[in-house]
């Protein structure tokens, strides 16, 4: 079944509240969570409700919502962490860096000095990420 | 000058057509152009032809166009390169990995079991690129 679309993802689950997730934002249309298994402080995901596996087959409105949202988040992520830069990444089928197939983007906080890391390969901490979206949502609030 | 437009920068300059590039798709709002330093075949960026800096200062209604065009290139890329993934990223600031500041976003083929390339720092001769940007030219026409 390559190339379609799985209702039994994690993501599918996140977006029904089947599994845990410390949320950033949302809105109709879209979720923002942190990353469980972060680059680095603050790596936030958004997610599009709608059942989409990349931005190969996803519906050309929902990404133009999408996008407007990882704008909103990428601000505040920036602000939230005082970051320096903001590196933008979405990866598309296996070869193309993708490994939950529903649409999502990442986005990064970075900092002068410090390069990419890779994905950890451990859960953070629920309550360490509650308090990274909590700053976050402060952010999108000021 | 942090954190503002340069109007002199490549981008500007490559919208004014005052200097050359393998150009793949255009309209109104958009450009699409082969990477003079690729991190592999057919690699192609998405810029927006309003004055942006990055995502943090860009027009919504900008991006909201932008990434529809993002999606259909990312598509005529895939098919033209017959690649098994596409990696989407963009930087912003320099921390964040950018080195133009003018919005844009980067579209990688990608191939099972190739990694990642850095950007090459020698530039692709301007034959090769015209030679990608003719087969995504085709693929968008299909």
């Amino acid at each position: 079944m390559r190339n379609t679309y799985d209702d039994n993802n994690i993501f599918a689950k996140l977006l029904r509240r089947e599994v845990a997730a410390a949320r950033v934002y949302e809105d109709e249309d879209t979720v923002a969570v942190m990353d469980v298994m972060p680059q680095g402080p603050g790596h936030t995901l958004v997610i599009p409700r709608r059942a989409s596996r990349n931005l190969l087959d996803a519906d050309p409105n929902t990404l133009a919502l999408l996008v407007q949202v990882v704008q909103k988040v990428a601000k505040a992520v920036k602000k939230a962490f005082s970051a320096d830069g903001i590196t933008l990444m979405q990866f598309n089928e296996r070869a193309g860096g993708q490994t939950i197939y529903h649409l999502h983007f990442h986005i990064i906080p970075r900092f002068i000095g410090v390069a990419l890391k890779s994905h950890i390969t451990q859960k953070t901490d629920m309550a360490e990420l509650e308090k990274a979206a909590k700053k976050i949502r402060q952010a999108l609030n000021e």
